[in-house]
């Protein structure tokens, strides 16, 4: 597929309140167990994902249109949300994803992004020459991503369980 | 994590609205795309939940219950929905999915299933010696298991649109 606004949009809209439905309220076990050392939680996830709305997507595709290849994206912190999401509860993280994630897609509206501005070339810093096209096809990508890092973390978490099925479920062997 | 009922309850009872959230009034290229020849679209994955709510997990339940090892369980048609989806909306095959994941989830709190019980073995006709437990265990990483595939078919969609980006985004290699 191209990347177009409009369905790019009925994604990206649609990420919280997929979160939303599978995570809030959960029993804890489900939501801060992880893969195993430096690996990630559900709820670690959440607070990555709250990280990239205020320092990665909308903040990088305002870079390209206001200074295109000539200044380069601020790195993005992949494990900031250690710091940033301590003693908040998975509800909170929720709410806050969805307010940010709101906000962030009226400011994408509102830059009224025509083909020849999607066109437009930024500078990433280790990857070089990317289009704000390609910026938003990333964004969308980077959530359906990390939907299936949640669902995977939480599915290995019955690896033994489920006894001799694990041979039908790939899932557990990612 | 050992299996308990009421964990995996919390996580069978959401898939049907986090699927709902995820797919429903989606643009149908994202819904009706797949993977390739020989693969699944989230389309048809909907269709392949629903087949389970029909044939696979209380069906397989009550047989252990009632016949142990002594009945071996009817074999899973995987690709029954191809058939039994047509001309059926997403919006259809989510409302589906949903009632009859509701009525399963009430029939399983009505069998009132004990330590015991959930030991009590059946025989599967390819993996043998199976538990009720594992059973139930494994109706949760299915459900995980099949959220995962509708969004890696979806970000596929995007493997060219993202650019150099692609090398950072596994999900589009699995």
């Amino acid at each position: 597929m191209e990347f177009q606004i409009e369905p790019a949009v009925a994604i990206l809209s649609r990420t919280p309140a997929t979160l939303n439905a599978l995570l809030r309220d959960l029993p804890e076990p489900w939501l801060v167990r992880n893969e195993g050392p430096e690996t990630w939680s559900p709820y670690d996830v959440v607070g990555h994902l709250i990280h990239g709305e205020e320092t990665d997507w909308i903040p990088r595709a305002k870079i390209i249109l206001e200074h295109g290849e000539t200044r380069a994206f601020e790195p993005f912190d992949r494990v900031a949300m250690f710091e940033e999401s301590k003693a908040k509860s998975i509800g909170q993280l929720l709410d806050t994803f969805a307010q940010l994630r709101a906000e962030n897609l009226r400011e994408l509206q509102a830059m009224n992004l025509t083909a020849d501005l999607l066109d437009k070339r930024g500078h990433h810093p280790e990857l070089g020459v990317v289009t704000l096209r390609q910026l938003l096809s990333t964004w969308v990508v980077h959530d359906l991503g990390h939907v299936r890092q949640i669902v995977r973390v939480m599915s290995k978490q019955y690896r033994d369980a489920v006894g001799p099925w694990r041979a039908y479920l790939s899932i557990l062997e990612e």
